[in-house]
């Protein structure tokens, strides 16, 4: 089999974010679960967006975010999602190849229209996230044949994106092709009510041996583990997992890969703006270390440096030049 | 005649503006002139677009910015602009309702597309704008009949709206109204490029004595009086003109209110990141305290104090709590 094409394929969500800031009583009036991801109707996306603040679009999809970061420290990416023919699935296409990603899925026409998730960030700089799925819950297998997911060293999943069936089916297909063809299939769990939902799921995927390198924030590989003990959750991983990258926020992260444990402090931020895409960064990070062979503790260097931009303003895609700085950072 | 509902009715290009950060060599490589405003078409557009960076969108038009502004500061504000009836004219439409300002133009039907402005930002803070007007420049005169142009003390108009043929008549007809209500009518010339089309439009308006406030930046006002002596330039209008606002970036701002003058310094801003909407900006602060009957000095400092928030951040519509800030600031 000849050289892959591209170091990273990502199947994810294809969303615009909308972002506006707000305060805690508004989260509170809305009922909204305050730092969660709740997937809405396009009745409520209506209801929501109407109480919401003057907003930002932003283009976001947590795998897309991944790949916006990889692809600025230089790693070959492409990415697979569904949005519509519509001014929004422009503003997602546009905004992924600007940043030199191969995007060919063809939009869908008619209705859903392109996926948003409205944003509401409080001042704390947490993020509470209303997510309507649209078109992207129409994501057909078939754009994840073999010659896709073939043509990349590593597939890379979105757990949010196992609610909807149609998705689901694509990714199994895709870690199925996957492992055909010698790739590895790296995955983001996403969120702990996701987890509640599709456990099972994920579990059954680890204990196939099926995940190569698992990203998790704490509450989710709790979740995941159904454990709250933090080392018991991580050694059960480890044992099927081979590369484990766990994140804790301001306690910044741990990796064990292949029985080899790192971790690094978080990278301090001067003000928090938007958490939005925290984890999403920080996979990037990590992931461009690991395909470049860095160090594991280079690579979890990468992911915290990469966050901490992040966070430093509204929306989850990078704004400084990422590339630059990690020379800066790393020296 | 009763008490007028609003403070300000403005009329105004209704825009999303779409921002990018770029470096000068691109600005240079496009051929785009650093720092103004063209009109493109569709095509130029998704040209444009296409070499653009990855992008936010965020509601613009230089009118609605102002009342943005000017919302925010507790003045009640109406506007009148023409958006498609699609997802970028939702956008528009949720953002200026959010801020508070009634917003009643009914979308249009079909094609063109809601208007957006292709922002390119250098890091300068410099902002070069390519507007794509859609369906902005359909705005029927009816939109702007007795009744909303008589229920609002002041009119406030934008310039660039004088481009397109059916708004610069609804313009007339608002102008027209204004004075048979008793309104004032204020005018903001926008771009120096749009004073050379349209120079003798506005001399002749303002001949006519139908304008009561003038907003103007440096540029403008060599444009429209066809000097470049600052002092004789002002002189002129002045001499036409009941109160006359001249903004002169980072010298501050003067002012000419019935035979008064005052003049402000740029409020300091730690990193200008986005020029756009810094004229816009400073002309709600003044008209704030203009409304209000706050002293020519204090209005100016609003003015500077409103304009280095917007520079401060991408997009020129408030992000901080412009109340709050002026407050702290004013004491």
């Amino acid at each position: 089999m000849s050289d892959p094409r591209y170091d990273v394929i990502a199947i994810g969500n294809a969303i615009v974010d909308v972002v506006a800031s707000c305060s805690d009583e508004l989260i509170e009036e809305l009922g909204m679960a305050k730092g969660g991801m709740t997937l809405i109707d396009a009745d409520q996306a209506r209801e929501l967006y109407a109480a919401m603040g003057p907003a930002r679009e932003i283009s976001g999809g947590s795998a897309a975010n991944t790949l916006a970061g990889l692809s600025a420290l230089g790693v070959q990416c492409a990415f697979v999602g569904q949005v519509a023919d519509d001014q929004l699935g422009q503003v997602f296409a546009h905004d992924i190849r600007a940043v030199g990603i191969d995007f060919d899925t063809p939009s869908r026409k008619g209705e859903p229209a392109t996926a948003r998730c409205l944003i509401f960030v409080t001042p704390d700089g947490q993020r509470t996230m209303n997510t309507f799925l649209g078109a992207s819950q129409f994501l057909p297998a078939s754009a994840l044949d073999e010659e896709a997911v073939g043509g990349a060293s590593i597939v890379y999943l979105e757990g949010y994106l196992w609610d909807p069936e149609e998705p689901r089916k694509a990714m199994r297909r895709a870690i199925e092709s996957a492992r055909a063809a010698g790739r590895k299939v790296a995955f983001t769990l996403s969120d702990a009510f996701v987890i509640s939902r599709y456990g099972d799921d994920f579990r059954g995927l680890i204990a196939d041996g099926l995940i190569d390198i698992l990203f998790a924030n704490e509450g989710e590989m709790a979740a995941l583990t159904q454990t709250d003990d933090f080392e018991a959750g991580l050694a059960a991983l480890a044992a099927s997992v081979p590369v484990v990258v766990i994140t804790r926020s301001e306690q910044g992260a741990v990796a064990v890969a292949h029985g080899t444990r790192a971790s690094v402090a978080a990278e301090p931020v001067e003000h928090v703006v938007d958490t939005t895409g925290a984890g999403d960064l920080f996979a990037a990070g990590f992931l461009a270390g690991y395909v470049k062979g860095q160090p594991l503790e280079i690579s979890l260097r990468m992911g915290a440096i990469a966050a901490a931009e992040i966070i430093s303003h509204y929306g989850a895609r990078p704004e400084a030049d990422l590339a630059a700085l990690m020379a800066a950072k790393l020296g």
